[in-house]
């Protein structure tokens, strides 16, 4: 069975009363979005601030394949196997992108039996928040350029607008535009592009404020222009900031959803994990820590580039901290670092799994002494590993002594992940975390790329060009306190996505830096960087339809 | 008081109980979002298909100003004071658009005492419906560019694009854009422009589909370009209209909101009333005639723009019939038709009120002889109205029987509309509509714009030039038995903005004709179309923000 029609099989529960049931939030705190999705209110979030925190578990990953390693589904099998044995547990996720359904991808919600549902709401509209997030991010570049048209009284100089325009489609044409053609009336010609949704500013910063006035305070911060005397223009000075945050005020509340065992999922905001954090809202993890005792969450990508900015990041202003964390693995993918080619993954390979292991031990050293959070692997299972290749990676990392569990969730639900769940449980009360950061917030900015770059990533060296030099200096100043985000292919530790396994002594190229003043981080781009997908030559649209019966199908 | 004040303090009912009470309609057939919209159950409106329909008002007006004479205050209040004297009476509104709420106008959910709310909820997000037509919208405008750009099997000529894209915001700046630079990567280069959603082929399809099916079906006949042999390219050519379709299928579904005096009103799909045809989705009429003995509505714009749309685009598919129209005139629009100027509306003038009232009369003939529909006038009352004024009006239009009524609901709410209300079921009772159209399916495309000119608009002659003509030709071919969809300035019965009260023998020239296949009728634009607005010197956005309990301030 495809994941949607496991899916459209489940039968949910209303979820307002689940919530309740489960995790004691009082009906009147929770607004209906249909039957099954809700908003919880953050007057009562507000309420239960005093209340202690439960366990924050952070679930990771090796350096994947393009098919993902399975981190959702994890995620969500590992919240129903905590729930079987007995613990109050819950997920957040990522608010899935629109956009990138009618694609290649299928749908971001886990799979098998192991999915948040109701499945196709979370990945299409869900309760809006992505064209909310989207609108504000237009109208702010409707105001850029409204303000030049109307006399530009703060002197923006058009060729410096390095604010564009967003939309939730994967839409290539939109990627690098003119705007303002056709003469007079419709404003000052002007080169623009278009990132989707989730590439925004407006998603990190929605992502990372914890109230609606931080909200709004860092929306004003946002850098939208220079002028010709290299004046930064912000968000505030063209009074743009209190409409966005109006824009966002109904989003900004954390979304409830069910998995398919009736636990509660939290899923709220969805950030891109390379020029952006990649983690869900830093509100819908802190509320999740006042109302479960196990909250269990994800961050994009692997070790290095999610978890690395889950805490360089995320837990820095917040003061989130993980209790354990679980990298993710498939032997398929391991096979894929130890050389095996896309197509013979899923035969057995005891050498190319052996080689592959460097991956893994990395991911598994750089937890716990990068970032100082008792670790242990998750094997996400599939119908053809074998027992000699799980029995190889077990010994094969018995040194880093580690606890490696084979997890069956995809394929059995809550069942398949209980063993997993005991182990977490059993990490947590016996290895507790003292989690730090890479680098201190006092480093310079080239500090804080080396200590990334070296630390986690097994780099010998950081380079950039003169002009990169000088931004990096002149960002310095202002903004030297702010923690740094790595925008670099997932594929590898190093920047060359074909770099497989654990390569040490690459060099880190710096090609461009660039300020998100409002998310308060400055963006080390290294490597190509798409915020803006294309549609295959078949995209998934073409197959997405409603049958007789007015179902969807073709979303997957 | 403002109006978002007044609104922000209305006592809100939770709408599904509210809709069951007054409507009957079972709980499980309501979807919430929040409490106090939801959405109503298409199966279930499949279930009482069977019932006698209510009687149907449209509210429709003179030639308005740029202010509006008050339609959707008229409507609410009639519908308000229809509840109070006996009548089980609902409303059927369309949805305001996001984008010019952060421009000069401000919210579109009636006025005063005579408002739908929740308020800030209608005007902003609302359940979302215009983020999914514009969504739908853009995912085939990217799908367009990527089959150009995979090999461009269909051999799409990129000079004759004809599907746009859009965005909910005032964006002077997109009218015209340049789409596909920056290389090979990124497709082929070529000319585009974007249009407000409203101003979609899906939202007017939107709005006359009967079922999910018709919807698809319509989808898939929306003409994208052509080819250099022009050959017609739709999106069914590139199997768009399947997904499409899964994007609206949950706004597809009428909205359920309620009055200031907690009776119900259906806000349903908003298209232009230029380009398109002005009113609410024929689904939420047809349903609301199945639950409510009396059911008020209103087309855009004047009765020569909006009432003639209703008419010959909205009623001749779908087989509604309204049983009487009330043309809203307020006195400040009959001096202004008189030629006062703006800023002297207020105060007493008898002689240009007597000259304006030409306005008046001619569209009361309208409605009367072009389609005829028992007709009624309602003042829409201002507190600087005089007696003298009022009294002039009644004696002059005394020649043409008509109820004359003022009414107060913008100050008083449902008892200011009272009599109008008595007046309302007083017509439907005494005088039967025998509603016809102003042409017949099968006069040719000249016929018919003839027919709306000479009889409607009181013109002397339709002039075209050749190109115009041949295309017309054309459409003639295909397409002859399509109703036609005039766009032209509502402000006048002619094309020239500036020609008040009721011009004779004037020339509607014809600049432009375009086809809507899917929406099944043929456009034809006589005058300055503006399907993209700008933002003024000072965006209402400026103001717009979040006080510090948390409360919308600034959205009027």
């Amino acid at each position: 069975m495809t994941d949607i029609q496991i899916a459209q099989q489940a039968k949910m529960q209303k979820v307002i009363p689940l919530a309740e049931e489960k995790l004691g939030i009082p009906k009147d705190a929770l607004e209906p979005y249909g039957h099954y999705k809700a908003k919880v209110d953050l007057d009562y979030l507000d309420s239960v601030e005093g209340a202690a925190d439960g366990k924050l578990i952070l679930v990771t990953a090796i350096s994947p394949t393009p098919a993902g390693e399975g981190k959702t589904t994890t995620s969500v099998g590992l919240t129903d196997g905590l729930n079987r044995i007995g613990k109050k547990a819950m997920v957040c996720l990522r608010e899935p992108s629109l956009g990138p359904c009618f694609g290649m991808k299928g749908g971001a919600a886990g799979g098998g039996y192991a999915q948040v549902v109701p499945m196709e709401d979370i990945n299409l509209h869900f309760t809006g928040d992505f064209h909310a997030i989207g609108l504000a991010h237009n109208l702010l570049s409707a105001m850029i350029d409204n303000h030049i048209h109307q006399g530009n009284a703060l002197g923006i100089d058009v060729r410096k607008v390095s604010w564009g325009r967003v939309v939730d489609m994967n839409d290539r044409a939109l990627r690098q535009v003119t705007v303002g053609l056709g003469g007079v009336g419709n404003g000052y010609p002007r080169s623009d592009g278009y990132d989707i949704v989730v590439a925004s500013e407006v998603m990190a910063i929605f992502c990372l404020a914890t109230s609606l006035s931080e909200l709004k305070e860092r929306l004003g911060k946002i850098v939208v222009a220079h002028t010709r005397d290299n004046r930064t223009i912000t968000a505030s000075d063209l009074e743009a900031h209190g409409a966005m945050t109006v824009l966002l005020k109904d989003a900004f509340r954390p979304n409830v959803v069910q998995t398919l065992e009736g636990n509660i999922a939290f899923i709220h905001g969805g950030p891109f994990a390379n020029i952006a954090h990649g983690c869900n809202t830093v509100v819908a993890t802190k509320a999740a820590l006042k109302l479960a005792d196990y909250v269990v969450t994800e961050a994009g990508f692997g070790v290095d580039l999610g978890a690395e900015k889950f805490v360089d990041i995320k837990c820095r202003k917040s003061g989130i901290r993980p209790d354990a964390a679980v990298v993710v693995a498939t032997l398929k993918a391991l096979k894929f670092h130890g050389g095996v080619p896309v197509g013979e993954l899923e035969n057995e390979n005891l050498e190319a799994l052996e080689r592959g292991l460097a991956n893994l031990e990395q991911h598994v050293r750089n937890v716990r002494e990068c970032f100082g959070i008792s670790t242990l692997v998750a094997i996400n299972a599939f119908a053809f590993d074998t027992e000699a290749e799980t029995a190889l990676l077990k010994r094969k990392l018995a040194h880093l002594d580690v606890q490696v569990i084979e997890s069956s969730h995809w394929a059995d639900g809550g069942a398949g992940a209980e063993e997993l769940a005991k182990a977490v449980v059993s990490t947590v009360e016996s290895k507790p975390s003292d989690m730090h950061f890479c680098y201190d917030d006092e480093a310079s900015l080239v500090e804080k790329i080396e200590a990334v770059a070296f630390k986690v990533y097994g780099a010998e060296k950081v380079t950039y060009d003169t002009k990169v030099g000088k931004k990096i200096a002149q960002l310095q100043k202002e903004y030297g306190h702010y923690p740094i985000c790595v925008a670099k292919t997932p594929y590898s530790f190093s920047t060359d996505p074909k770099k497989l396994g654990a390569p040490k002594g690459h060099l880190v190229k710096v090609r461009e830096v660039r300020l998100a003043a409002g998310a308060e981080f400055i963006i080390f781009v290294c490597g190509d960087v798409m915020t803006m997908p294309g549609l295959p030559k078949v995209p998934a649209a073409t197959r997405i339809d409603l049958d007789e019966n007015g179902k969807i199908v073709g979303l997957f």
